[in-house]
């Protein structure tokens, strides 16, 4: 059976190969020993990669205390690609890693030239469309990267003495010190968890999106150079791919009109669904006999990475779908019920969150 | 009478005068009327141009608060150079203005790859003999970079956003990411006793040699693009010409053997000495005849600018030379005696300051 053809999405798993090949980043199937439980993104092959997960995870086995830390930058709104990173970090939260999250507000501040009261606002939702999630807000550390003590800072001072132009050239293309200071600023963040005064966590896991190596490669490069000096240990990584706007391209905060937020009306939802890039045929009647073709599907990739965690479930519909006994209207309206149920929760819950006013209680929020 | 022949050393100002006129580096005669008291450095042109000094001068004479804050890089022994710096702060001090001196720690780790021991060690030392110099250790502000807050890291960060690197090119011509993050450290130096919590001077002078003056345009500049957001100011600057080593090129750390360090024993200042480069002629009957030259010499550049501050003493001295009535020899027993009471009685007060351990009660020192 070809890579394309399953119900757990190893379709286009090709252009993401092309990575593990090429940067060293090892199949995330050879990892799934040393896990006490697999989540569907693993099973799934939503996350199909990694680097010194298999350590990570020996840590985590033996009971010591590791982490898993990843930023968002605050810009425009949360959507289900954002959820795939929340969902990540509230399961290796039950897993029992202790959890951080950085606001990268300094980042846009320097590099995306946004204003700083909408990023510094941006940054609080992101925060509680986290713990809407299921991030336990007693167990995880959120934090505005301009809000960090001068030791965090310290750090990017002195990364700085130990890369050169070219490193940095070969990762961002054109520079510029704003440039610069944001990517030393993106490694602070990645390894300061390693720090006595901030937990002491040696082994620090980042799950990211396919897109982010570089940073990852930066930063390894940074940890090695400075463990006679800092002590600091090569972070651990893992890789996912990126989930699809509805027209089939990358779900991206710059293009909302595609991408589903999770603070989306149910009218906004419903509408944006009605022109959804499936995988189905050019006729009803070819779509009958020859079947849809899931791998190209957009609201199968939310089936996938969101609506169906039952692999069961999972694979019904793509049976029902490769063998024509269902049509995309059919299949789009059970997806989209699926979908606002879930999102009618979420919002619920972010309700709470907000009413509660626990991110003001649980972060340093900077002044605008 | 030429630029070149007079006692007050306005010999080979005409290197400096390029620097006016190219950058706008005003002289330093045409705010002699502002000035309550003038130190024989100005008279003297030893200070020979300023920016802004003007203004900064009516703030004080307004019974504004004003500040004075220079840098040094913690690296080698302080030597009669290094006092020039400390004799203007002492006079701006005397005048009035709140001085704070930086010892650039980050800078030396950062570009110089000192060690970081040596690097703590040789800024308290620096300390110790500005405290030695005169400098008052209950009014005078000393600070390691690296022992600052993180609102005086953040600038640094939020600078790198309005510079660009051809900005920085200019200034630094080959860059590297911890040159860029330098000179920005550099520049929160200067601009950030503007901040309210240090203190709120919105008016700060920074003395520095003729050499220094490419971070004071960046700085200044940074200070116009952060005027809106920050309120910064531009800070005003005086330059100062750059004492020669007894070879007669720059006086240096990294070139021990021809400079005064204000620690040096008594024996090496002597030895020193014989080989200090003079105006003198090629034989003594020349010398009688055609008179000396001390636009040449770096003896009567340690009378000028350390030996001896009365006017009427030091035309004698220029005097007798020009007219050919001392010979080398017997000017320099003389200077060398002045400058052993100098070093003798500097040495007496640095060791007291060492022995009250007063640096370890006002600094907040670096751990190594």
């Amino acid at each position: 059976m070809s890579a394309r053809l399953d119900p757990w999405g190893h379709f286009a798993i090709e252009d993401y190969e092309k990575l593990l090949e090429e940067f060293g980043i090892r199949p995330i199937n050879e990892v799934y020993g040393l896990m006490s439980r697999l989540h569907p993104y693993f099973t799934r092959r939503v996350v199909f990669g990694h680097r010194d997960f298999d350590k990570w995870l020996e840590d985590l086995r033996a009971g010591r205390r590791v982490a898993a830390l990843t930023g968002f930058m605050p810009s425009g709104r949360p959507h289900l690609g954002t959820a795939m990173v929340y969902e990540e970090l509230r399961f290796f939260q039950e897993l029992g890693a202790h959890v951080k999250i950085a606001i990268a507000d300094a980042e846009a501040y320097v590099v995306r030239r946004e204003d700083r009261r909408s990023t510094i606002l941006n940054g609080v939702d992101f925060i509680a469309h986290a713990i809407a999630w299921g991030l336990d807000p007693e167990r995880t550390e959120f934090y505005f990267q301009t809000s960090m003590k001068e030791e965090y800072y310290r750090l990017i001072q002195m990364f700085s003495r130990k890369i050169t132009m070219a490193e940095m050239e070969a990762i961002y293309g054109e520079l510029s010190p704003g440039k610069i200071i944001a990517s030393l600023t993106q490694a602070a963040d990645i390894l300061h968890l390693q720090l006595d005064s901030y937990g002491g966590f040696k082994n620090v896991l980042v799950p990211v999106g396919a897109d982010q190596d570089p940073h990852l490669r930066l930063t390894r490069d940074i940890a090695d150079r400075f463990e006679g000096e800092l002590g600091l240990k090569r972070p651990g990584s893992i890789y996912h791919k990126l989930i699809r706007g509805l027209d089939g391209n990358k779900m991206s905060k710059s293009r909302p009109e595609f991408a589903i937020h999770l603070d989306d009306d149910e009218e906004v939802v419903r509408k944006k669904f009605v022109s959804a890039l499936t995988g189905g045929r050019a006729t009803a009647e070819e779509q009958r006999r020859l079947g849809g073709e899931p791998w190209k599907c957009t609201v199968y990739e939310m089936y996938l990475y969101h609506l169906l965690y039952d692999d069961e479930k999972l694979k019904e519909v793509y049976d029902d779908c490769v063998s024509g006994r269902i049509l995309c209207g059919q299949c789009k309206r059970k997806a989209l019920d699926l979908l606002l149920e879930r999102i009618r929760e979420h919002r619920r819950r972010y309700q709470e969150v907000k009413e509660s006013n626990i991110v003001g209680k649980i972060v340093n929020i900077p002044s605008f």
